[in-house]
Formats: C-alpha cells, sequence, structure tokens
C-alpha cells in the first residue's frame, strides 16, 4: 500500500487530481483515525491491474466504464426513469445504516430501522429533495438497475464498457456480476462504514462522493454487529461519536480515502470495509454499483489472508445460530467459550 | 438434583454411609464453594437407575461390581501383578493433573508436563510408595488393564459383574466399553478437576476416596483449557489458591460430592466435572474406572442440554483450529470475534 502511494506522489494523474478536487479538501471532516491516499491511476497502468488482482483500492480515472450515463442528472432521470416506484430510504439525520429487513422478521428482535424505506416515483422523490430544509428527513434513492427502469436508461446502460468489465472479472477469476444499484443521494449524506461480500466497481456519475476505506485485517478494531443482526456487516462504531472505551481497537484503525467524481470507478474489494459520503455544499450525487461474486473457492494456502479469516468468524456464527436456533444464545456461548480462557 | 438428595435424607443407606464415614468428615478440606451430596443408593432402587438415565450422578453401594477385586491390596498386587512394567506418575506435590503426550508434541508448545511418567514393575511402585517420606516425589500409578497384568488378576477380572454393566449399557444406550484403569495411589493424593467425554462407572476397592462433582452448566465456571492444549477437559482453575479475579465465575460454582469406599460405584456421567482426592491419613487407594463410549448422535432437541452445548464449543474450536492451523492463532480470532462485539 505504502509503495503504491509513494509512486502515486510522482504521478501526473495524482496531481491532476489534487488540483481537481482542492475546493474540497478543505471541507473534509476530520476523524480520529489517519488516512492515507488511495492510489488514482488509468486504467491502462499496469499497477492498476496489479493493485485489483491483488484486492487493493484504486481509483481509475478512465475506465470509460459508464461514459453514456454521466448526464444521469435529476433532470435526465425524472424524464427517462418512467412512472415506476423506486426504492427510497429516509432518515432523520445524515446517515443512512444499512439493514437486512429478512433478519428482522427471521430473529423478531426489538431492533429498531435507523432509516424508514418508502416507494415513490421519480418526479416524487425529485420533488422531496428539491424541497428538502433543515430539519427535514434527508433521501436516498437505492435502486437496482433492471429493465422496468425506462428505455433510455436501458439503452445507456446498454453501452457501458461491459469490454472492459468483463476482463477484468475474467483477469481476476471473479465469479458473476450479480446487481447493479443506482444510488441517487443529497449532499451531505453518509453510507456508514460496512464490508460487503462481493467486489464492488463504485462507478461515479454526477457530484462528489468521499470514500474511506479500511483494508479486511481492521476487523478486530471495527467491531462489526452479529452475523445475525439486521445490522450484519455494519460497523457498531458511529465515525461522529466514537466510543473509544468500548471499542478500544478504534485508537489503532489506519484508513485510505478518496474523492471520486464524475467519470472515476473505485475498486472497493470484498470484505473491505467503507464509508461513502456525498460531499457537503457539492450538490446531489449519482453513482452506479458493479458487484460480483468473488471467485470459486480458492485453494487455501497459510498463511491465511484476513479476509478468509473473516470469512472464518463469519462461518463460526452461523454455525453457532444453527446449532443453537436462538440468536439470544449465541453470546452466552461464545463468552463461555472466550473469556477468562482466550482472555 | 435437589428432589434426589432430599429423598436421600430419608434414606437407611444414607444414614449408614454417615455412620460409616463420620470418622472422615471431620478431615475434608473446606473449599470454596459449597457442595451437596451425590445420593447413596441400592443398585436396585428405581431412582438410582432414573438418576443413571438422567445422566446425574449417584454412588451405586451393593453393584457387587468388583467383589473379586476387594482383595487387591498392594500385597496382593504385588504378588499378582507380574514383572511387566507398569505406568506411574510422579509429582512434587499432591496434584496429577493429566496431560496428553500426544497435543505436547503435535504444537510443540513450551508446555512443561506438571508431571513425570515412569514406567516401573509393580514391586519398584510399592517400594517407592511404601519408603516415601514428606518431601519426596508422590506416586500414581495409572495403568490400562489387559491380559498382561498377570493371570491371577485377570481371572479376578473376568469374574466382575459384567451383567449389572451390560444391563446399564443397553439401558441407557451408551456406546461399548473402551477401557479400564487400574488407578492406585497414595493417601492424599489428588486427580484436579476436569471433565471426560465418556460415561464412567467409578468402582472404589480399597481405601476411601473423596470426589467432588459439578454438572456441566458449570463449564462457564470452571474454564477448562483451550481444546488444542495438552490440558484439555481440565479446569485452569486452581482449587487450593483460587483466582477469583481471573476467573470470576468461581463466585457461582456449586458441586456435589460422594466419599466412596470399598465395594462403592460412582456413576459419573459424561462430560461432568469431577475432582477426586484420596483421602489423607486413610491409606492407599485402589480403584477401577469403566469408560463407555456415549451414545450413538442422539436426536438433537431444543432445548439444547449442556452437555450438548459443551460438545459444541468444542466443535467451534476444533474447527478453528483445523481452518487456522496454528494453536496460536485460535485465540486471537476468538478475541475478535467476541471482544467488543459479544462483551
Ligand atoms: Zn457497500
Ligand atoms: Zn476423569
Amino acid at each position: 500500500m505504502s509503495v503504491a502511494s509513494d509512486q502515486m506522489e510522482e504521478s501526473v494523474e495524482h496531481k491532476q487530481h489534487v488540483v481537481n478536487h482542492n475546493h474540497t479538501a478543505h471541507h473534509l471532516k476530520q476523524y480520529f483515525f489517519p488516512t492515507e491516499h488511495v492510489p488514482r491511476l488509468s486504467a491502462s497502468d499496469p499497477l492498476a491491474s496489479q493493485l485489483i488482482a491483488e484486492e487493493k483500492p484504486v481509483v481509475l480515472t478512465d475506465t470509460n466504464l459508464c461514459d453514456t450515463a454521466l448526464k444521469w442528472d435529476l433532470d435526465y432521470l425524472a424524464q427517462h426513469m418512467g412512472s415506476e416506484r423506486y426504492m427510497v430510504f429516509l432518515s432523520n439525520n445524515h446517515k443512512f445504516k444499512y439493514y437486512d429487513e429478512a433478519k428482522i422478521k427471521q430473529y423478531k428482535t426489538n431492533f429498531v430501522p435507523p432509516t424508514r424505506r418508502v416507494d415513490l416515483t421519480f418526479p416524487e422523490f425529485v420533488k422531496k429533495l428539491r424541497e428538502w430544509k433543515p430539519g427535514d428527513e434527508r433521501v436516498y434513492l437505492q435502486q437496482g438497475l433492471n429493465n422496468t427502469v425506462g428505455q433510455a436508461i436501458v439503452m445507456d446502460f446498454l453501452q457501458f464498457n461491459w469490454q472492459w468489465l468483463n476482463m477484468q472479472q475474467k483477469n481476476n477469476n471473479w465469479g458473476p456480476l450479480t446487481s447493479n444499484l443506482l444510488l441517487v443521494g443529497m449532499e451531505g449524506n453518509v453510507t456508514p462504514v460496512h464490508y460487503d461480500e462481493q467486489q464492488n466497481f463504485f462507478s461515479q456519475l454526477v457530484g462528489y462522493k468521499r470514500c474511506i476505506l479500511f483494508a479486511p485485517e481492521h476487523y478486530e478494531r471495527l467491531y462489526p454487529y452479529p452475523v445475525y443482526h439486521p445490522h450484519d456487516r455494519q460497523s457498531q462504531v458511529d465515525f461522529d461519536d466514537p466510543d473509544m472505551e468500548k471499542f478500544p481497537g478504534l485508537k489503532h484503525l489506519q484508513g485510505m480515502e478518496a474523492v471520486v467524481g464524475p467519470g472515476d470507478v473505485l475498486y472497493i474489494p470484498m470484505y473491505w470495509w467503507h464509508q461513502i459520503e456525498s460531499l457537503p455544499h457539492l450538490g446531489n450525487t449519482v453513482s452506479v454499483n458493479f458487484w460480483y461474486k468473488g471467485g470459486p473457492t480458492e485453494k487455501i494456502e497459510y498463511p491465511l489472508k484476513p479476509r478468509q479469516k473473516l470469512a472464518i468468524m463469519r462461518n463460526v456464527e452461523k454455525m453457532l445460530l444453527e446449532a443453537l436456533r436462538e440468536p439470544a444464545e449465541v453470546g452466552p456461548l461464545l463468552r463461555s467459550l472466550v473469556l477468562g480462557r482466550y482472555t
């Protein structure tokens, strides 16, 4: 990582980026952890391919992945997204923390969802977004792209740089593309820190997003919820008000970050933690995710990679839940197993 | 359990026992935990069968299990055990804490065995035992009974009450008898608290032993070593000097106990914790274990029994060791999994 970012200091791309986004740098909120820059590279730079192969994040500046979607601003989308209803989340603050509705039903917990889901037509959504004033609920559209989104959008979609995507998939031995999520957010919206179990090309179309990432080995410093919890894969840590006593590992947290703008593609490797913020004062944001399954079960080689250990931990929790059936029994058993024995 | 011991207070058998062993009661060391009496019952008492079926400990007074071995005192054994060498443990204190030699080799830990194993002829062993004076190493013979132990011993062995044993095995759906261990110990020797993964009829032949037991649900109060540790299945707790801060669960520890003498058979259910002490000032002890495998995998019914949860915990540890390969990595992973997440 440090090799990559040393090299970056010399890169023309990087300097251009610093200049381009200079006006934003001063507005970035300071968190309690240090960060390095995610390298910004040309897609044709061999180092870029190497980083992807090594499952390390990189911002690619010239993939031309979604050139036909760079025009997807609110007006264009309002005009072409048709009259379908789309999934919109409403939040009383700037955070949109994901939760798994299936797990709420399955485990009948007293879970109170931090956001509210509604289904709005695109014009309804745009109205809410345009009329928003401080104190109102914030809104975030998060809708899978499918063939109901309107013909013009589908046409743009079909012209994405699928050749480049297929090459990445093949070169890195990934599984199939599973979904594309269209994200339309207000400036200031935050998707709090979490990890996904898929490879992700995060393509920025409109506006600017700050992406903060942590390697999988920071697992023990980010305290994810139990696997059966609706907030599975989300950190319990509130970056705006971190509880350093409850989560002492936070002291050693170290991240990487990048600001992505129109045309940039951020590779978010599977199991890498990430928080995504639509930068304040810089307008609405539009992005599209490309999620791929990880490769087929790879040959186990020792020492294990941090993300393999993370997968083992997930399996332990799943196995225990299956054996005990009752989520409320997983904690007591794990405490018996560990406290005084492995502490 | 409390029902059983209430009934015991009325039992003639029990009163006889109290009278018989009254002289010993005053010599019993007081530990930091309370204990109830293990019921003392006739093998023909339906309650005895019920306790065994429920996997609860009971002392049976009239099984006639090893009547032909009640004469196995040191002289008889010295005369008939022949010239074979037998497994003898030497300890610098009164404790003989079991360790698994295979696990020492396998994991190349810095483990220092707390006892030393030597192979002695029976006369050599008896000499050590008879000439023992304070400051000397204590000795404990622990030898599996097989057909090399001398013809007279084998003849006695063949006349054990196998009919009763087979009936118990059948009625309770246990697996096969796996081994018989002959234990010849000095007064004052202690086998520290541990659990076994087998059903056990513990048959007392000569002298008196105090047996302290804890139900499997006391797992979290007895802090067993990790599964890959040579002291697997042993508690980390030193009953003579308990570290209440390191092991706070000890405050809630509650046991059962019994003193067994010649002719008594103690049923030690699988996964029940037990510490066995040859009482001080009452001479050498001779006992034989009958170990049986547990039943075939039983139908899983909820709620799970404590011993089933214990088995699940053992499986988690084994699975992790298999996945990580390196015992030193199990602790850090378990701590990441639990601390700040389930604590
Ligand atoms: Zn994500
Ligand atoms: Zn034992």
